[in-house]
């Protein structure tokens, strides 16, 4: 219960031959997120720093905003058939007005019926942010930026046992790195991470950086907003959508972040070369 | 709309020296589904084969089973603000009778708040199953098994372009790709091959493989085992949860499939070389 990696046995085919062994895989159960007893959602996790991963998805749902909004997050103690707690609910309390009474978000933000086309979508998470990260004067050079993979992949443990987790880690403006979470789910590692910044009083995360180990979602674009983040940044590609967002929110968006390259989608004005004013070399 | 790229500016970091130029970024847009006027969901989708995308999440679902089970699938039309059609809500009728009440199905399968432990929401898709994988007669060769990403990969058109898509290739039972379908969603290019295939009139897909390019997570397992499909093959790591399913299903679940390698987690008396019974060449 609440380990990050499971035993299995597994058939090895290598060519044409095959072995037996035991094998590691990245652990993945259901948590059950309540607010104030109402079950809101279920989301398939790695278990471990559950409280973190309560605490982000609330801020990623607008539904938190600092340390203070939540009351308590506590455990629903379930039971399983041999009477183990399962330790798969975790309910919880908001402060008194910290946010939407509940009955006003039936619906996700995420999953929410609202977004006919992307552009109402967009500006859905508009209306939901308390503070905008356009205005943030963060200031970041290309090698701090090229440094900060590097310095997330030597944080993940479970990764190298499992190949399964997807990471995010929190770096302050000068590339420290603040936390690192994994998880099977790339939007439960973020809530991990951002979850973390608002119990430790962080919240809003101006002049940080966000980085993710995959691709850049328009999920993932919204949580980093949410949380106040001013620069995002992915190994792998951004999608349209988190492009439009992060236009239109004012925030870095970093893609393809490998080796000493990135690519810059949006407010690439927070990079000192380009901020510098220098004139673009050619494009190829 | 319905294009599945879309082109931004990009600011590229090279070293200290950057250039601008247009980039192609896989699409991502909400679509709504709804079954019989009522919302369902919102996914974040790229846009294309949404029809295959609503049938297959309806399978998935447990909501349809065979190609009767849909009556109707059409675009609700929606306007922007400068009067043009949006195509992102799809309203699915059913076949009376074709599946359970809606409203017994408030709770999405794959969201439900039914699992407070992996067990049981293993069990919850039991209970959706009409024909079980586990007598599946499908015998793959080792040989097979290795062709199959390259045939996946040679047919996918938009990765190449914008390296941000998720893709999903039904094969048959002598390797030959029936069906590729890519998107920012891994679940959805499951959702869309999986939904051709019951259009197409194939479902339960006996005797057929599913290749995923990313992770095998739970809820791909489900989807797979749902549709029928007895072979679960993914490019990446299984979840324990996932073993834990095609386990408890019988369905053969392959991880790792890469170069002439993989890793067969469960039922690997499907692959030739171990059906034979010869011993196991000693783990190192």
């Amino acid at each position: 219960m609440g380990r990050a990696t499971a035993r299995r046995r597994v058939v090895r085919l290598r060519g044409a031959e095959f072995s037996s062994r035991p094998d590691a895989l990245a652990a993945e159960e259901p948590l059950e997120i309540r607010v104030g007893g109402e079950a809101l959602t279920v989301t398939m996790r790695t278990p471990g720093h559950d409280f973190d991963l309560v605490a982000g998805f609330l801020v990623g749902e607008g539904l938190a905003h600092a340390t203070d909004d939540l009351a308590a997050l506590r455990y629903c103690a379930g039971t399983d058939e041999d009477g183990a707690n399962t330790y798969n609910v975790v309910d919880a309390t908001l402060r008194s007005g910290a946010a939407l009474p509940l009955s006003a978000h039936r619906n996700l933000l995420t999953t929410s019926a609202c977004g006919l086309c992307g552009r109402d979508t967009v500006e859905a998470v508009r209306t939901h942010l308390r503070r905008p990260v356009a205005d943030d004067p963060l200031l970041v050079s290309p090698e701090l930026l090229y440094a900060l993979p590097d310095r997330l992949r030597a944080a993940q443990r479970t990764f190298d046992s499992t190949g399964g987790l997807h990471a995010a880690g929190l770096f302050d403006a000068d590339g420290r790195l603040l936390c690192a979470r994994e998880d099977v789910g790339r939007h439960n590692a973020v809530d991990k991470v951002v979850g973390w910044a608002l119990r430790e009083g962080l919240l809003p995360l101006a002049g940080h950086v966000l980085l993710v180990s995959g691709r850049a979602s328009f999920e993932l674009t919204q949580k980093a907003a949410l949380a106040g983040v001013p620069l995002l940044a992915a190994v792998s590609a951004p999608s349209s959508l988190a492009a439009d967002l992060a236009e239109e929110l004012g925030l870095t968006l970093v893609g393809f972040l490998r080796g000493h390259s990135a690519n810059v989608y949006t407010r690439a004005d927070r990079v000192t070369a380009v901020r510098a004013g220098a004139e673009p070399v050619a494009g190829p």
